[in-house]
C-alpha cells in the first residue's frame, strides 16, 4: 500500500490528535503517503483532501479537539453516496482508511470496507461505549475532567450544605459517571445499566443526612430515564435540603488528552497504519487487558459491552 | 477589644478560608481571642459559636469552601432576630465582628452594627459587585477557572465549527462575564450593563463566519434580559450555524484560590481585625488601586459600581 | 479475622490515601475493625496505633500524599525488631496486615508474614518498579504531572530555540521517562534499561536541528549512568545549542490522583481486605491487563519487571 | 504613523502572545500595519522581519512563550549595531516599535529612541522587578505555578514529615517567593531584600517542631546570598530534620497565562500602540493601582523598586 487516508468523524474527543499524529508519522515511516480528509464524511464527499507531513503533525499531541475537524454526515448514509465517497478515494489514490471515532463512524467504515477499500477503525470516543474494547480514546481525559469539576462543586456543596447532582454525558454507557462517581466519592451513582428508582435516591441522601453527612453528591449519567430535573425537585421536595445541579455537558469533549490517553491513541493508531501496511482486512483496533487488538471490523460492531456490576458494587461499598 | 467573632455568610467563595485564616491569627498576635459563628446568621441565632485557636485554621490556606459553612438566613431580617443575635454575642463576649460576605451579608452585619457591636466587613464574593472595592475575593479565581472551562469548550467548538453559548455567573454585574470573555478571546460578550439584541449576536456571528472564522464563542452572563435558550434558537435560525450552550453554574463557586485571592483575603481579613483592635467604627475593607482600604460600612453599601466601559471597547476591538 | 492493620511505608504516592479509604471502609462492611499505623514500620516499634472508624478516612479520596504519614525504617531491618513488632501487633489483636508501599516495604511485610501474621501487598509507588504488577499506585498521576510540567517546559524551550533536558524519577525503572517521553513528544529519551552514549544524543539533537526542528526536549530517568549536567555541559559544547536543564524531583510524589491512581487503589486495597477477611495466605495484590491478581508475597518480590521494547521503538518513531 | 514594529526580547514570560496579539489588532484598528520581529534585538539585526496580519495572531492568547520567540543579543550592545538596527528599520518602513521584554530590552529601546525611532515598552517579565509599575505581566502566572508545585510538594513533605527548600526565580527582586510565600503558607521565606542568617531559618524550622508543627517549607528566591545546598546541609544538621530540596527552574517561565496576565498585556499592549499612533515620545507602559500609565522611557529605567515590607511582615506573622 502506497498510499492511505486518515479522517476523525463523530463528537470529538481528547487524544484524536495525537491518534493523528500517530497515523501520519507510522504512514511516513512505513514509506507511505498520508492523506489527511477533513470533516469526517462529510469532507470526504466534498473531496476536503490533502497530503499531510511529518511536520503536519508537529505540536498537535498535547491538544484536545482534533485539528481535522470532524463532524456528522447525514447524507453519508444514503447508498449512492457512499458509492461516490469510494471513487473520491479512487481518485485520490487511496487505498486504505483510518477512521478516528466512535460507532456511528466505524458503521460508516463498513460500508466503505464492503466496496472495496480497507478500514481500520481507531476508537475515538468519550463515551467508552464500544464492545469490542476495554477502553476508549478520551475516556481518561473526560473522567479526570469531571473528577476536577466534582472537586469545584464539593467546595460549594459542603459550604452549603447542599445536595448536589452532577450530571455527566453517557447515553447508553455509564461508564463516566460509574468511574467519576466511584473515584470522586459520589453518594450515589445513576447509570443506564442500573435501572432506579427517585425515592432509592432519597433514601439514600436521608440516610446519608441521619448519618451526620453534611452535603450530598449524586453522579447521573445523561441517559437514565428520569430528568435531572425532576430528580432535583423530589430531592428537596422529600429531604428538605436545598438541592442543585449542574450540567457538565461540552467541558468533558475537550482539555489537554491525558497521558493515558495519548498513549491509546499513538498505539492504537500507529497499530491501524501496520495493519493497512500488512494489507490487512478491515479491523477496528482496541485494548483488551494490556494487549492491543485489532477484531475483525463486522464482528467488533456487533460486540455488547458488558457491564461490571463488582465496580457498581465496590462504589456502593464505599460510599 | 478582647474577643472577637468572625463568620462567613451569603455565597460561598474562592480565599474565604484564606481570609479567615488572616482573621484568627492576626486576632491571635494581637492577644486577642477569635471565636467562629458557623453557617453565618442562621448559626449565630442557633448559638453556633467556638473559638478558633492556631492550628484551627491550619492547613485551609489552599481550599476552596469555607470551613465554617455558610448560609442564607431569612429569619435575619427581622427585627427581633437581630435583636436576639446581639444579645448571643454579648453573651460570648464577642465585642466586635468580622463578616465576610457580599452586599445582602454586609446588610445584616450594618444592622448589628446599629445596635452597637462593631462590625468589619470582608468582601468574600465571586461576583466582584461591591460598589466600594475595586475587586472582591473569590472573583480571580472564578474568572480563571471560567477561562480553563473556556478553553475546554473552545476545543470541540473549533472541532465542530460550532457557535457555543457559555453561561456564567452575575445577575447584575457582568464582570465575570467580561474579564473571561476578553481574555477567554469571545467573539461576543452580553453583560446586563450592556444592552444588547440577539440580532445584534447574529449578525457579529454572521461577520465572523464571512471572515473565515471557524467557530464563534458567546460568553453571557445569567442576568443578561433574554435566556440562553432563546439565544441559541435564534443563532440556529438566523445563522444556520449548530450552537451549543454550556451553563457552568456552580463549578464557578469552588476550587482552589488563586494567588491574587488568597493575598486579598490575607490582606483585607488581616486588616479588619487591626481596625477591630483599634477600635474602629464600623467599616467595609477592601481593595483600590493597590491600596487597602477601609470605608464607612453604611456608606460603602450605598456606592455605586462605576462600569468600564473602556475595557469592553478592547474587548470588541480585539475580538 | 476480627481486627486488621493498615500501615502506608516507603515513599509517598498519590492514591494512598484512596487505598487506605478502602481499606477502612472495605473492612468495616465486612464486620472487622481496623487499626491505622503511623509512620511505617517506624511507628509499628512505637506503638503508633490507633482505630480508624468510616469517617476517619472522609474526605481524603482525592488528597495526595497519605494522612498516616509514611518513613523508612532502618533498624526494622534487624530481626529482634522484627520479632518485637510482631508482639505489638499481637497487642494490639491485629491478626492480619495491609501494607502500601513498595518493593522494601513488601520485604518488611514479608517478614513479619514468615512470624505468623499474613501480610496483603498493596503496590503504592510513583516507579512503576514492581515486577508481579502492571501498574503501581500513583505512577498514573506522576506522568501526568511530568506531562503537565512538560509542557510548560516546552513553552520556554521554543521561545528560546533551547535544548532542555528533563530529570525524571526513576533510578532502576525507567516507566516515568518512557511515558511521558513518548506522550509529552520528547526527541530523546534516556532510561536505564537502554544504555545510550551521549554522542547519540548529541547526534539526534543535531539531525533535529538540520530537520529545521526549533527546540529539543529530552526526558532522562535519574537512573541513567551519567549525570544531567554533563550531558548538559556535552549537548552546549557539540551542538552549539543552548541547553538548560530541569530537574522535577519531589513535584513528582504529590497532587490529587488521577482516576486511574484512585481506582487501582480501591480495587487492589478492596481485594487485599477480601483476602485477609478470607483467611488468606500473604499475597501482592497488583493489576494483570484488565485483572486484580493475588500473587504469592514471596513469589511477587522475585518476579522481574520486563521491560517494553515495542514502546521505547514506537517513542523513537514518532518523535 | 502608518507602520510599527513588535518584538519579544530577554526571558521569555506567559501573557508576551496575547500582548502580541493586542498590538497587532489595535494597530491594524487604527488603519496601521504592523511587523513582527522575531527573536528580538539578534532577529533585528537579521533582518527577521515580517509582516503580522489580524489571523496571524489568532489561538494565541492563551499560549505560553511568544510566538515571535526571543533572544538575548551581544551584539546589540555594540554602537554600530544598534546603528545598523535603526537603518533596518527604516528600510522596512517601520515608525515606531513596541518591545515586549524586561529591564534589559528596555534599556535596547532606549538605544533606538536615542537615534529617532520612538519605542513604547511593554513589560514583560514573570519577574516583577520594574521600577516603575506595580505588575509585570507573566508574574501572576508565575507565582500561581509555584503555588501549585508548593501544593504537590506539601503532600510528600507533609507526609514525610521533612523539612522542604523550594528554590523559586528571583535574583535581584523576591516578588516571586513573597507572594507565594505568603500564599502558599510557608514557614519562612528567604528573599535578596532581606538580609537572613541560615541561623534564623534554622530557629524557626526548631520553634516549629515544638510547638507540633509535622513538616516545614521555605521558599527560597535564587538571588539570596547563600546557596541552597549550604542550607539543606545546615538546616538537616541542626534540625535533626530530614531536608530535601526543589529547584522550579524553568517550569516558572511557561504555562497558559492566568486572567491577570491576559488582562495586563491586552491593556498595555493596546495603551503602547495607542501612544505611538498619537505620536508620542517613548514610553514604558505599565500599570499603578488600577491604571494604566505611561512613563518617559528613560525616567522608567531609573525608577527603584519599592519593596513592600508590610506584606512581608504579614507573612511572617501568618506563618
Amino acid at each position: 500500500m502506497k498510499r492511505i487516508g486518515v479522517m476523525t468523524s463523530g463528537g470529538d474527543a481528547p487524544g484524536m490528535n495525537a491518534a493523528l499524529r500517530a497515523v501520519v508519522r507510522t504512514g511516513i515511516s512505513l514509506d507511505m503517503e498520508v492523506y489527511g480528509i477533513e470533516h469526517g464524511f462529510e469532507g470526504l464527499l466534498d473531496g476536503e483532501i490533502k497530503e499531510l507531513k511529518w511536520s503536519s503533525v508537529g505540536d498537535i499531541l498535547q491538544r484536545g479537539g482534533t485539528i481535522l475537524r470532524t463532524a456528522r454526515s447525514k447524507r453519508f448514509l444514503e447508498d449512492h453516496c457512499q458509492d461516490r465517497a469510494i471513487k473520491i478515494l479512487r481518485t485520490f489514490g487511496i487505498e486504505g482508511l483510518v477512521i478516528i471515532g466512535g460507532d456511528g463512524s466505524f458503521h460508516g467504515g463498513l460500508e466503505l470496507s464492503k466496496r472495496g477499500i480497507p478500514v481500520m477503525g481507531v476508537p475515538g470516543t468519550i463515551d467508552n461505549d464500544l464492545g469490542y474494547t476495554d477502553y476508549t480514546i478520551g475516556f481518561d481525559t473526560a473522567v479526570n475532567t469531571v473528577l476536577n469539576l466534582i472537586s469545584n462543586i464539593r467546595d460549594t456543596s459542603t459550604s452549603h450544605e447542599r445536595a448536589t447532582v452532577i450530571e455527566v454525558m453517557g447515553r447508553h454507557c455509564g461508564d463516566i459517571a460509574l468511574h467519576a462517581g466511584l473515584t470522586g466519592g459520589a453518594d450515589y451513582i445513576l447509570i443506564p445499566e442500573i435501572p432506579a428508582d427517585i425515592k432509592d435516591v432519597c433514601k439514600e441522601v436521608l440516610r446519608g443526612k441521619q448519618a451526620g453527612k453534611g452535603h450530598s453528591l449524586i453522579v447521573k449519567a445523561e441517559g437514565v430515564d428520569f430528568s435531572t430535573d425532576k430528580l432535583v425537585e423530589t430531592l428537596e421536595e422529600v429531604t428538605g435540603m436545598e438541592t442543585r445541579a449542574v450540567v457538565l455537558g461540552y467541558i468533558q469533549r475537550g482539555g489537554s488528552p491525558t497521558e493515558r490517553d495519548r498513549m491509546l491513541a499513538s498505539l492504537t493508531a500507529s497499530k491501524a497504519v501496520r495493519m493497512l501496511y500488512d494489507d490487512s482486512d478491515s479491523r477496528a483496533i482496541g485494548i483488551s487487558g494490556s494487549e492491543i487488538i485489532a477484531v475483525d471490523l463486522e464482528e467488533a460492531l456487533e460486540m455488547k459491552r458488558p457491564f461490571d456490576r463488582d465496580m457498581y458494587d465496590l462504589a456502593v461499598m464505599l460510599s
